[in-house]
């Protein structure tokens, strides 16, 4: 059991859902004479530990790992177990990299799919979708593109069977012309495929809003969309809690500081003078804040023209 | 005068811009009779009023705006104004494609520099960073990426001439090995160029803490990186309007609500079984959600094991 926190957010969190879910059985896998510490006097028979030596550290390179015979780990043993039906399913909090290629060595990949790919919720405005690759593959081909459109697909059947999954190819706008050359040309290979109900590209904006199920990406891209969210979550979440803190200021107020107008005017750089492109839907404050970054630049004209040099 | 709102921003903001920078003098373009008409009885002596004849649609394909000729239309008016150095700067909330390719024509590039780049300002934990491109170069080699390095710095000496531009490249990992082809070949570049002040890769979730005063990227990844913070301050804001609507809760409780921990757990796909990756640093309540995430699978184990196929 790794992780940034090892025992002290597993072992909670396990006891937790052998109360929340009355069928289920755990194996807990890891340093026997640490996890019976830890969990204290329990001694709920659901909960079997697996004693294993070793722990994949978790900044190891993977080839380090592979190098050093990882099979007394913790991780390969929980990977181990799943081979042999012991346990349905594996949770780890530990090295992502090594994980991805012990659990590819050790289960096996289903026929038609080359690599493991990392797919995560993201919640919406009508529930959650599923967006991959998230870094597990950076530089992928058109046709990985398309595998991960169907293993979107096969998970999104998994979870809501009601409902066919509408899969959706991220870019940077919406008509066909948009895009790079990579998901333009993946664009083609989905629109062709009966296996999955493509409707076409979506914008990072609009994941949220829930128009579509499954949203695909090449992990590069995939992992920076995914962190920008988090990371504006995690900057709002500080922000709101200063401002909150300060002054104990109303919810009303945490709102209205939430105004999106409060940034707007993106500067056209290189050219020889003062451009400034205000959002096309800014209200009248937006489109003043466009004004006041404009006047910011003029002040100081001697990047702006040829003639300032 | 375009931009989806047209006058009613832009009218409103200029006056208020007007009273709020004594010495400013502002050059209205569009159609004459309908400024007037919007500006009421306004005589502001700062104002000059320029007439055009035409506007370039929001949402036309830059060749169309090329071929029929787009001279007599406000954009085009106003880059005029500012070649002939009658304004010293120009902001527009119009078409985009347009302005960039409408704006390089007229004024043109500074030397060293062969297309314009979109930059914003990005708020952060000590202030504000630029990011660019936004969406003006899709497909962007390393050199150019270089120049964006170079446009961005000296954006920042503008804005900030106190301190040296700490330059950032936007990467899916901070250790050199991280990043697809085009970024590790970029970083080398940026590391070798003296023009620069480079501080190495820079994570999407990071942009926000205040490491960097310039995050350099291609115009797909920056698109689809600011795309997705909009996206998420937007959802947040009305998730959080809609639970204050509710029931008139606190400013406490909406900010339990933004708990990152609700939300974790990714899927490795496309293996012979169920595996769940919780987040490193996730604590008990979000590793809780990982195990939940897993068990979800698991009731349905059709697509994770070739066994239920």
């Amino acid at each position: 059991m790794s992780g940034d926190h090892g025992l002290r957010s597993s072992i909670p969190a396990s006891l937790k859902a052998l109360r929340e879910f009355p069928r289920l059985r755990l194996h807990l896998v890891g340093n026997r004479a640490e996890i019976q510490q830890a969990l204290d006097a329990d001694d709920d028979q659901r909960l079997t530990i697996e004693h294993s030596d070793s722990v994949i550290p978790m900044a190891a390179n993977v080839r380090t790992v592979l190098r050093s015979r990882p099979l007394g780990s913790s991780m390969a043993k929980s990977l181990d177990l799943l081979k042999q039906g012991v346990v349905s399913g594996v949770v780890s909090a530990g090295n992502t990299a090594a994980l991805m290629t012990l659990a590819k060595r050790s289960v096996g990949m289903r026929p038609g799919f080359s690599r493991p790919a990392l797919c995560s919720a993201v919640p919406t405005t009508t529930g959650e979708c599923h967006m991959l690759d998230l870094g597990a593959n950076v530089d992928s081909r058109p046709a990985r593109l398309l595998e991960f459109a169907m293993m979107g697909t096969a998970l999104a059947r998994t979870l809501r069977p009601q409902t066919p999954a509408r899969v959706a190819l991220l870019s940077n706008g919406s008509e066909a012309s948009k895009g790079n050359r990579q998901v333009r040309r993946a664009r083609k290979l989905l629109e062709s495929s009966p296996l999955i109900n493509f409707c076409g590209f979506i914008e990072a904006d609009q994941i949220q809003q829930g128009q579509a199920d499954v949203v695909v990406c090449d992990g590069f891209t995939g992992n920076i969309a995914l962190k920008a969210m988090e990371g504006t979550g995690r900057y709002l979440r500080e922000q709101l809690q200063s401002l909150q803190a300060g002054s104990g200021v109303s919810s009303a107020k945490l709102l209205r500081w939430m105004n999106p107008n409060r940034y707007n005017g993106a500067f056209l750089l290189g050219l020889n003078g003062v451009v400034v492109k205000s959002h096309g839907g800014s209200d009248a404050e937006g489109f003043l804040t466009a004004i006041r970054q404009a006047l910011q630049c003029m002040k100081n004209p001697g990047m702006f023209s040829s003639a300032g040099e």
